[in-house]
Parts: structure tokens; sequence; C-alpha cells
């Protein structure tokens, strides 16, 4: 049995985990990250305990957790939990639950081995998994292994640069994200006449531009397209180096389906140095919805468990 | 024993390899690619039995080819072998040699391997590998082995596009690349009035810009620093996407030193996401010369040849 824990700025879920990872018990809370580190940790091992079966242990327990150095068991740094410098997460963990052995990673990583396995890149070797939300985070699978680089940094996808039309250089995320959608709509309201529904609006972030988009509003269809063009150029980037069999692509962004993949389909046909890089169903949609980074941090402890013992 | 034979558009290159790697025997000679696929493919075998000790038949046969699908055993086309199609050279020399095991690859994938086993990423996981001449090519290790993808199409980096002020899209080889800073050069004496010593001569190509650039001439080390500049905003998607231990560059525009690689070292330290992804030894010159395919085809076929037997 297998506890696994999916430890977000915001929520924190957790698990309880069959040898053959189906999902027994699970529970989430709130993560309250405001909080100091110490009383963040007690409130989620409290949380995790809800869900061990009384006088079981967990045979290992997984992580999942923000920041990319996530894999040393330390969390350093992480945009999401100001504040957090160094805290040895795993190690407070493991101590709370028998010395149980714990295997903390990435979130984008372990949602790309989950849906290697259990999801929409199943049987698909390499994989490619980009999450596209506030930001744009990344995972691989290849030969069969969650690839994580020399130092567990790869892949940062977000962190491609591209030059724009003022020669200055740009993220990815800083152009396709939800984020980058929102900001990029009100640039646009602000230095045009266009007539958009978005106007009236209080807070014009990504969700109010995709519903505007998702309702035909031609200014946000317009700025979720150019979205969508840069996303395609990430992807030929992406393509060319790891000839994936599929890129699965989650995160908030994704409930724009079509409006934002069909011009990342075409910038693809268009760029790509040959066909044979790609095939109709080269880009898929996540398929494991909000439990995906528990269900990966579960398979990532088994194993390692696994290849442990 | 194994025989080794780096087949290229110009020059074909053969060895005969000890087990131990050692190179005892090497010979080499022009390709004739002019000429029909049957006739190329006696002179090389004739070329290859050269090597061969009487008596001696190989474990097995690396074979170096140019074009991105070598690794089928079938050449289906390269930019170097025009009228090429689906020739099976693989079966054709294994033929000629008791019919011995023959692995065939794409010479960038191989130059990445001989670099990664006996060059300048020796000892270093991830390991990426960049030639610069013509065009760009390049090859990964990962995990001690050869990356090459879901339909060995892996890795391009040359292929990876950006935009440029104009607004159209560029590939990194068609901006980075000898012929780029050829073409370059060219337009920019069409356009500007500039002196340059590059004024007096018939042909304006990489090498005359090169030479001159390494001989103080401004307008050719202003092309040749551009180029460096894209260079470097392709070492930024490969390192975030990868984050590779080293990155090896071979080629012949690496003849050109920190002209062009302190602009690319420039970009990478401003543009990177973090700078654990960077440290002064990422970028290495390729280490093992001419015969960079030839060893690196003979580790592939000792590599095939054991996992086989």
């Amino acid at each position: 049995m297998y506890l696994s824990i999916d430890f977000g700025g915001t929520r924190t879920r957790v698990g309880w985990f069959s040898d053959s990872m189906t999902l027994l018990t699970r529970d989430e809370g709130l993560s309250h990250t405001d909080e100091a580190p110490e009383a963040v940790i007690q409130r989620l091992i409290d949380l995790a305990r809800r869900v061990v079966p009384p006088g079981q242990k967990p045979a290992a327990i997984g992580i999942c957790a923000p920041g990319p150095q996530a894999y040393t068991g330390l969390i350093l740094h992480a945009n999401t939990l100001p504040g957090w410098d160094r805290v040895p997460l795993a190690q407070r963990i493991s101590e709370a639950f028998s010395n149980a052995p714990t295997h903390m990673e990435n979130d984008a990583n372990l949602a790309a081995l989950a849906e290697s396995q259990m999801g929409a890149a199943r049987g698909c070797d390499p994989a490619l998994y980009l999450t596209i939300s506030t930001g744009i985070g990344g995972g691989a699978i290849l030969n069969g292994q969650l690839f994580t680089g020399w130092r567990g940094l790869a892949i940062e996808p977000g962190h491609i640069k591209f030059m724009a039309l003022d020669g200055r250089y740009y993220s990815l995320e800083a152009l396709a994200s939800g984020t980058a959608i929102g900001r990029q709509a009100r640039e646009r309201l602000a230095t045009s006449d266009m007539p958009s529904t978005l106007r009236g609006l209080a807070l014009v972030d990504g969700k109010a531009v995709g519903e505007a988009a998702q309702a035909g509003d031609e200014l946000a269809r317009t700025v979720v397209q150019e979205a969508g063009r840069w996303l395609g150029l990430g992807l030929v980037a992406l393509v060319h180096c790891f000839n994936p069999q599929v890129v699965v692509i989650g995160g908030s962004v994704t409930n724009l389906g079509e409006l934002i993949l069909a011009p990342a389909r075409a910038v693809l046909a268009e760029l790509l140095i040959d066909p044979a890089f790609n095939h109709p169903d080269l880009l898929k949609l996540a398929a494991l919805g909000d439990d995906v980074c528990l269900i990966g941090a579960a398979l990532q402890a088994r194993r390692k468990s696994v290849a442990a013992g």
C-alpha cells in the first residue's frame, strides 16, 4: 500500500493506493501556505493520517510538490510558496509515518508519469506532457522512465525563449499561458477600439478571456489564437528535439479545446521539417483530471520502492 | 573486431577496430555520389575490404550515413545524396562481409555517442552534441543510451524555429549555420556601405566570413556575433528541455571559437530561468576530430552486438 500526497500552493490532496494502484481512499484540504511552514506541514500530516487505515504503514510515500528542484526532498523555492527555503518536507513526512521511504517530485513530472502509465499517453514512448495554466510546465517519459536531466531540472518548456516583433525575448510562458492570455487581452483593450464583451468586466484574466472566446467574442478569439500559434512554435521546438509519439496537454487552458489547439496544430504542420515527425494523434488532451499528480506520486513511490528492494 | 564505415556525401572513411575500440587500420576515399547507387556501394565495399585483414570476419559492422532515417537500414533521402531513395545500404554491406550484423545510424547521433564515450562529453549524462557547419545537426545521450525518439528522428535542433524582426519564422539552421553566416554577410554587403575586406572576394561564404572575422573585419565580426546570439537562443531551448550536463559543439563553425561561442554564452547566461541550469563547462568544443563518426559507428556496432548476443 502506498500513501500519496499532492501538496499544492492552494490545495493539498492525499490518497491511499493499493499495490495495483487503485485509489482506495482520498481526501483533500486547503494548504494555507500563508502560515509558517511548520504549521502547514503539521496540517498536511494530519490530513494524510485520515486516509491511512489504523495499524497500517505505507510501503512508500510519494509526494508531489511545486518547484523545479523538488527531487532533492527539500522545497528550495517555488513561486506558490513564498517564504519556504530549503524546507525538508520529505523527511518530516517520513518521520510521521514510521520512517517510510519518501519520494518527492515536481508536479509536471509526476503528471507526465501518470498520463503515460494510466492516461492519454498510455503505450506511447517518448511521451511529453505540457501543463498550461498560470504558467507552463512539462515532463517527459523516455525509454519508460521519467526523464529529469542532470540536476532534475528538465523539462521546462515554459522557459524556451522566442523573439517577438518588438525585438525582445519572451518565454513561451509569457506568450501562451493563461496569465499571458489575460495580459494580452488587457493590452489589446487598452490600445484598440475593437468592441468586446470584455470591456464591461472588472477583471480581465485568462479565464474571462477564455469564456468570452468560447462565446464568440472576436477580440478574445484573436488573443487566444495568437497564444495558440506561440504554443505551436514551442511544440515545433519540442517535437524536433524529442520526436515524441505523443504530446499530452493538460492544465486549465486546455478547456479552450480547439480554439487554442487548432492554431497550434496549424503552426506544427507548417513548420515541422518532415511530415514523419507529425501524425493526427500527436497532440492529445490530458485524461486524468484533478487527481493526476496524486496518481503520479503513487506510481513514483511504487517504482522507486520496487527498484530499491 | 568491428568494421566501421562513415559514408558521407563527399568522402567515405573506413576503419577496423579492436574489441576495445582501438582503431587498427583506417582508409578513406571519395564517395562519388553523383554516380549510380550500385556503383557507389561497390566502391564503398572495395574500400572497406582494404581494412579487413584476410580471413577475418567482423563481429559486427557500424555504418554512419546521412539523413534522419538512417536507422532503418535504408537511406530514405538526404540532401547530400540526390537520387537515393530507399537504398538498402546496410543489407548490401552485410552481404559483402559474410552476413555480419550491421547497424546504421545518422551521423550526428553517432558523433554524440563517440564524444560521450571517448571525447569531450566523457562521464557526462545527459550529454547533447551539436554539429554546426553547412547545416546544424544534433544528438543526445540520455541515461547512457543514444536517444533517437519515436521514429529515430530526434534530435534536430537545426529545425527549431524562431521569429525574426521581419515577423517571419526562421530555423536555427537558417540563422546560425555556416551557410547562414555566408548569406547574412552577402546581404549586409549589398545593403550597407560598411567597409569590409570581404568586398574584394569572388566568393563570400561561411568560411570566408569566418576568416575575415578572425582577422578583425568589423562587418564579418558583426555577422558572426549575430549568429552566435541565435545559437545561444537555440541553446536556451535545448538546455531548458534537457537540463544537460554538457553540450558538445562540433563542426567547421567551431573553428571560430569564442568569436561565436561568447555571444552564445552571453545569451544563455541572460535567458536561462535559473543559474542551476548553467555552469562554466556547459559548452565544450568537440574533441574527436574528423574520425568522430567512424568511432561512433564502431561503438554502436559493439553495443548492439553485445546487447544482442
